[in-house]
């Protein structure tokens, strides 16, 4: 075990590229500050998915412009100057409400969420946004709106982010006039229209956790139907598929930052679907890297010819497993620590 | 007025046929006793939807299978002899949960709902499945599956109903071994993997209510976020053209039969995606066979293939309404009654 440990903290300092020398981006999903240390000891390359709800949370005001901004600050010091994508707030009518009475939505799932919450409460947006776009004066930040469903949604933010940007230029604040913008890829309209929305953003980020959600409207917390709740379903790897074909006929790059970016065994899959990042709790880089650097992109895109050909999810994750024992027996002959 | 509503009578009789001669099936989806006679007096073709729910809401015990057996029976009296489509129990885990206690589920619209209930109730799913084949000895039943996500879910209902044919042929009970299998299009997943589905069934009827809801995450009864609910959003135009599309590819047929259906102002553009058939609100029909009977397919396609460029709902909404101008301004240039 202890051998193990070691190999894999190995791979810190290797490349993330695999074996036909494909660079593939690896980053971590974090928050609290106390997971930076461990971003650092297993070697991501960036901050894939910042989340901002803990900032949030368990109070009675929303935080001020100032706390964010520090927040944020103190976030690009301890990551050492690689970059952060900021999410905006990504939270619930059934978490946080400032004065609305959300309690009774019948299913919050489909509800008042995230850029929805963010575009009807705008005063509280422009705080974020403020604080956000402050940041990206002090290092590489990117900003990454969530739940976006429509290319009006993402057009009605970038307006407002415009408007805090010569809000701020006026004032005499620093800021990145040209940070990169993007959004998550979580809500099935959102991977139909997706070469719509690639015209309007500069990256895409899948949030594979919401995606399954919707795409097999199965509530995974639901006891009852989380035997429905699977990765594998073919309609996931066809909208997978279509959203990194749609990415990069725009011209821009495509991660994942849902629960799949962190297991070893979809990570050929993700290569072969074409994805330019994973982004996962640090903890999942060096057994990411590891199966990485062992196999071809080319490799992954015959895996993935082969996949789109099978009806069943069984069939799909048969097929996945069967390959990563072929190709890696040693890591996927014996059960993955 | 009463010039208006005598017109509207004379299409009782018409075929309802564009003017390229392509015919399109006008159904009405009903449920209760009295809504027959509105059927027969509108002109509809058939039941497209014949919703069961109705039979098990609001008592202790489910129907029993006698009691299914002599409301089918009925309903294909009053029909006289034309097709009725008859929808398994497609009710939610909010609803009617005979000894489960589901009144947890955060989430009902992604919960324990319609075959997956049935799927989990197996012995009342197999009541309900002996009603059917039962009356369908006895006149044009066709059956139909909803909330279908998967194949693997279609195969256990094809492998149920094989079971119960069987089982009513060696109790002699009549009943017809070759009942035309069909799935409702309502969940995204169940659209991604059309081209499988297909394979699997006789017909596809594609719910647009749930469709809608699904696909851009929005519960439509959420005050907060109706505004998002839209039939008009490009998402949604592309989710009905791969159904019809993978519906043709394989040789079945497919229609509609939610509220998109018997709205006027959709009929061109649902002729134009490729729709073998609406089935709507009795009421609806002479409305929409008006405006079919003045259009061509041409027509229809030649308007989808625009629509299908514009990124924004609120562009392909001005497009549909300034095209039904153009071509009907009797109908479109005032308001619709
Ligand atoms: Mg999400
Ligand atoms: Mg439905």
């Amino acid at each position: 075990l202890a051998q193990l440990a070691q190999e894999l903290e190995d791979y810190r300092n290797l490349e993330a590229v695999t074996t036909d020398g494909v660079r593939i981006s690896l980053c971590g999903n974090l928050e609290m500050e106390s997971e930076f240390k461990l971003a650092h000891k297993h070697g991501v390359e960036g901050i894939g998915l910042y989340r901002t709800e803990f900032l949030y949370l368990g109070r009675q005001q929303p935080p001020t412009e100032e706390e964010q901004f520090e927040a944020y600050c103190s976030a690009l010091d301890k990551i050492g100057g690689q970059p952060i994508t900021i999410r905006t707030l990504d939270i619930g009518g059934d978490k946080f409400v400032a004065g609305l009475n959300l309690d009774d939505e019948a299913n919050p799932a489909m509800g008042l969420r995230a850029i929805r919450f963010s575009l009807q409460e705008e005063n509280l947006f422009r705080v974020q946004l403020r604080a956000i776009l402050r940041a990206s004066g002090r290092g590489p930040v990117r900003i990454m709106f969530p739940m976006i469903s429509g290319v009006a949604e993402i057009r009605a933010c970038k307006r407002i982010l415009r408007e805090v940007i010569t809000e701020l230029e006026q004032e005499g604040l620093a800021c990145n006039p040209d940070i990169p913008v993007g959004i998550m890829i979580e809500t099935p309209s959102a991977v139909m229209i997706a070469p719509f929305l690639a015209q309007e953003v500069d990256f895409f980020s899948i949030g594979t956790n919401d995606l399954i959600q919707y795409f097999l409207a199965v509530d995974r917390g639901n006891q009852h139907v989380a035997y429905l709740y699977d990765p594998f379903h073919p309609a996931i790897l066809r909208a997978l598929k279509m959203t990194c074909d749609a990415a990069h006929a725009a011209g821009i790059s495509v991660c994942i930052c849902g629960e799949m970016a962190g297991e070893p065994l979809y990570t050929l899959v993700l290569i072969g679907l074409g994805l330019d990042g994973l982004s996962m709790n640090p903890s999942c880089v060096p057994r990411v890297k590891r199966v990485l650097r062992h196999v071809s992109k080319q490799q992954g895109e015959a895996l993935v010819e082969k996949l789109l050909q099978l009806p069943t999810s069984k069939e799909v994750s048969a097929t996945i497993d069967q390959q990563m024992r072929v190709l890696l027996p040693d890591l996927f002959a014996r059960p993955l620590l």
